[in-house]
């Protein structure tokens, strides 16, 4: 897992990550990982303005002096730049910090410089507000030798007669709690009822605080929202590295440690329960609360984090046929979790539609509403598996594509992740063949330079998406993916015994010392990636019987920075029109804040869950022939007519 | 509590118990508690016939080697009578082994010589089996990739199919067995289900056993009774002192050290689990099974036991007006408490009728059902307090009434446990006033001994019943409780200050060096006992607006141990045909068993525990006038024609 002469380093609030190498500085790291970090001196460490703080450790192990520990000690010029209070609020210089273990920085709004690309904050949600919690503030009549019922008949009582609560149950510890608080509050109490089912917390006198968490567990950033119950406020947000980072860095490599590592499970377990947990103590305390007033918590996540948050073995999903080990909504105790929270509290984790179809993707299907739409969706999020959910409300078909890792920009000979350096936009002139190119960290494209001073170092995803829409639309390259060997220009060449390839970057404009290219295997990993996608989608609209969707919904992260036009041009998906193709971030998280907020939209979950009928695409019988049809550009025989005009141009030797 | 000189001491099966001087042997022991232990030698440590057990230790803290420690060493004696493998299974000689600390002793029946006062042993109850638990052996189909629907969806749905199991719930610990025990069974499992409710056990394979433990925690002594869920039968019984003792010898003491120990509560909590973890160890370990196999467990106790039981606050039940924190039964997951069962077990705890008519007399009312009688029961069950149920399946009443400890023997001049010693039995000549009496330990009235030569220490809590009704009889006292001062005879005398006194015993008949004596105040402590308990169902039945009972039920070791007829002579009870009066020994914990063999009990149970009207005697009105009139023997006004034939014979002197 990781060498030991690197660290993993994450700037907030962007969530930008990487491996950084030991003894960077702060400032180094950030310019590595495309985060925007001011600083005015040109590193001679005079300007004091790339302030940083150092936030919650990343793992839970490091208390607060180990944490710092994980940089260099500080130095005399932060001494001298940054004021009392600020060291003790854990400020440092990035200049100045060596990193010496994994990090979890914040980069606070004034040390912020353009260009970086901000994680989706926590937006509005719309949901009808009525969550599971509500609270009934009650004044009972004192016990008295002519009636002295018991205190739990005498609540109970009292909250049939003033709030028609019937056949309410009492969870073990409130009833702990009951005979010292009703005492305490002079049988004046606010209790806290749950789903109308359940008392869950009794507190003396009058307490309207009612918040919960929403957790959002990916596989390498976890994210809580605390949640005003009462107004759908989100009070404070804290997010953090998944620190089962450490046992592996993507879901299959931890299902593997879990199937390998006799107590790997329960490590895994306890490491994103602890992580958890301190996001409820960062995220209550900013709220000037304590953990005890989190009522209740909503957690999504995929198939394996949902398994493993539940200390629940993920084997079963890792092997096929990849049955998961339940469906349904798990409601369970955050004490039997080891959660802290209200000690009667629910954590309420999403279903999960099928064995990769996950908790998370439950979260997007909240969040997008295909199944009260009239419009038939097409729900696409892309990751290392594309999940993709297609219908409206009258019928609802998911799968799951193996598209690999080539969208993220692995196994591809210049790919790499978004991060500075990386050629994200490409224009490829049909005439000449020049290409112009934009990379992360610049402000505009491949001449004018920001403060920063990176060249090129590979293409990220949406810059190989760029790349190849734009030598396909130039006539560089065919339908099937072939170069085009007549083209007239230096920048074909061939590459080795592995074919031809096209230069996009010069090794003039680079900062690695060669040219930059995207190479014939590149193309096929790009047409394996997008052609999984695309028969994804396809099967899903044979099976519902129709040859076009209403609307294409980009969900996740990356869905938000590439191009649609490229994507369509390439044939990622069906034809759209490109005005209805819209990308709407991170929409996991906004799932589990609307469930959250609303008790009923979680039967709805589950009924929704169980009618969205998942299709297993390798056992499809046109499958193959599918398959290898989408790999062509953009499609063996579909057609794309919102994108005609864009496809009639292209010079006809292709 | 208790003094460094000396050891509490406990003997089973009998549960005998007591403290005793450091130091002196377990045979010592056996007889000053009135444990009957064979001994032929004489003391001599020759016949090697006082073989006992060395049972489970009496304190968690201490391990077996350290429980040993509270005996003096192996003896040369114990070597050569004793083979090796009863050295390893604990046995030592009672004459050869010095207390010198806590200690619990199991007398073998070979062992036991006449003349104990066993313990109810867990007899045959009658009820009809239909546990909460039931099993279902199932065989699933195979995830496929065609089917790859969850695991918990395919049991689910196999469950409803096969059994018309609907609406099934599942406890998180056996969810998080499912995918691990579904593939070591080869899809081929066994599932426990509790009330046709919730899934809490799933098993790879065929496996039948299905047991629960019902405990019987009393203030004292607490009893655990293993039993088999098909067949009632019990497998293994185990009881150990209530190891909250050390806090408080009485429910009063305890409540005390709850209120005013901070961490009072939490101690006693605490030191209850582990006690009953230590049951569930031992009887699992007899039966050949292990703590996962405990599918339920069902918990009788007073209301102080129940409350400290589930750690709750119990100081309301100490003062007035003594509200419970609930009546209604308690379904608590046992690894809430820290209990070790199956993990998904539940403890049923029994519903609590008022303050001091707890969960324990739930168990005899369901052990004796005066719910579906159509006869009406006077239930009496005395301990500290007496608790009276009333009534039959149309209408139930109860009480609880402040005897204070005289029946115990306290309170009494020369009073004292029932113990070797004690008188227990006693004869008055009502023409020479002469007095024959029987003491603990000896087989025979006063002249001929057992082996064991006692002599008289005192009068117990049975004798004193029976010395006051015999000096009525004879008229000796009067009904408003006075000596007759005409009476001719030297066992009459003044005492001191304190009025007359009457000679049971002389100097020379006992073993404390001077006469055995009934005092005036003990006189009047017994009409305070009495006359309590009288006025106690005289009350119950006025509100019920009968004259008369059917039958009267003595419940507990108490009500087994005095006779019936001196009872009713000087008015304990009101009358009833003495062949109507019958004594059902320790039904609490019959109670229990009955709730664990038969799950529509429980819900009986709870409805009869809301049926039964609590009726709080201090504020009733005629409280003061019938207390007084029942202080006279057998009473001021009421007639109990059953005695009649007794009551006509006394003397018209008084």
């Amino acid at each position: 897992m990781g060498s030991a002469q690197e660290h993993m380093v994450i700037f907030q609030p962007s969530g930008r990550r990487g491996r950084v190498k030991s003894g960077k500085t702060l400032l180094d790291a950030s310019r590595e990982l495309g985060v925007g970090v001011e600083s005015i001196c040109g590193d001679k460490r005079t300007c004091g303005k790339c302030r940083v703080v150092i936030q919650e450790g990343v793992f839970e192990k490091f208390g607060v002096e180990s944490k710092m520990s994980h940089l260099s000690a500080l130095s005399d010029e932060e001494k001298k730049k940054l004021k009392e209070d600020e060291i003790s609020s854990k400020y440092r210089l990035a200049c100045s910090s060596k990193i010496r273990g994994d990090i979890l920085v914040y980069v606070p709004e004034e040390s912020r410089s353009g260009g970086q690309i901000v994680r989706k904050a926590a937006g509005e949600v719309k949901v009808e507000i009525a969550p599971a919690i509500e609270k009934y503030y009650m004044e009972l009549e004192k016990a008295t030798l002519e009636d002295s019922t018991g205190d739990l008949e005498r609540l109970l009582a009292s909250l049939r007669k003033n709030h028609k609560l019937k056949g309410l149950k009492i969870d073990f510890m409130a009833l702990r709690s009951l005979p010292d608080v009703l005492r305490d509050g002079d049988w004046k109490v606010t209790v806290s009822v749950w789903k109308k089912r359940e008392i869950i917390r009794i507190e003396p006198g009058v307490n309207d605080t009612m918040v919960g968490l929403a957790i959002d567990v990916g596989t390498t950033t976890v994210v809580g929202y605390l949640t005003d119950l009462r107004t759908g406020k989100v009070l404070a947000v804290d997010s953090m590295m998944n620190p089962q980072v450490r046992y592996g860095e993507d879901v299959m490599a931890r299902i593997t440690y879990a199937m390998s590592e006799k107590k790997g499970l329960e490590r895994m377990h306890r490491a994103i329960i602890e992580g958890i947990n301190k996001i409820v103590e960062n995220t209550v305390k900013e709220a000037g609360l304590s953990p005890e007033d989190v009522l209740e918590l909503v957690l999504v996540g995929n198939t394996a984090m949902h398994h493993i948050f539940l200390n629940i073995n993920p084997e079963p999903v890792g092997l096929s046929p990849f049955p998961p080990s339940l469906h349904h909504s798990v409601d369970v105790k955050a004490r039997d979790l080891g959660i802290s929270a209200s000690p009667g509290a629910n954590v309420h984790v999403l279903p999960i539609e099928a064995g990769f179809v996950g908790a998370d993707n439950m979260g997007v299907v909240l969040a997008v509403e295909p199944y009260k739409s009239e419009e038939i969706l097409l729900v696409i999020d892309i990751g290392t598996n594309g999940e993709i959910v297609l219908g409206n409300r009258d019928r609802l078909l998911s799968t799951s594509c193996a598209t690999g890792p080539a969208f993220e920009g692995a196994q591809i000979k210049y790919g790499m992740r978004a991060a500075p350096g990386a050629i994200e936009r490409i224009r490829i002139d049909p005439k000449t063949y020049e290409v112009k190119f934009k990379v992360i960290g610049k402000t505009d494209w491949h001449t004018k330079y920001m403060e920063e001073d990176v060249n090129a170092r590979g293409i990220c995803g949406s810059g190989i998406i760029e790349a190849i829409a734009e030598m396909f639309k130039a006539g560089i390259i065919r339908k099937n993916g072939t170069f085009n060997p007549d083209l007239k220009t230096k920048r074909l060449r061939k590459s080795g015994d592995k074919g031809l390839e096209f230069v996009i970057a010069w090794k003039s404009e680079t900062s690695i010392g060669k040219d930059i290219t995207v190479t014939l295997p590149d193309i096929r990993a790009m047409q394996l990636a997008k052609g999984a996608l695309y028969t994804g989608c396809k099967i899903l609209m044979k099976r519902m019987g129709i040859s076009e969707v209403d609307r294409v919904i980009l969900a996740g992260a990356f869905g938000s920075y590439i191009d649609r036009e490229s994507s369509m041009v390439i044939g990622m998906f069906p034809d759209c029109d490109l005005k209805k193709v819209v990308a709407i971030g991170n929409a996991a998280g906004d799932g589990a804040r609307i469930a959250l907020l609303n008790r009923e939209i979680r039967d709805e979950a589950d009924e929704v869950a169980r009618k969205i009928k998942y299709v297993e695409l390798t056992v499809d019988p046109e499958f193959q022939t599918e398959f290898m049809r989408a790999m062509y550009f953009p499609h063996m025989k579909d057609q794309f007519p919102h994108v005609d005009h864009i496809l009639d141009k292209i010079p006809k030797s292709s």
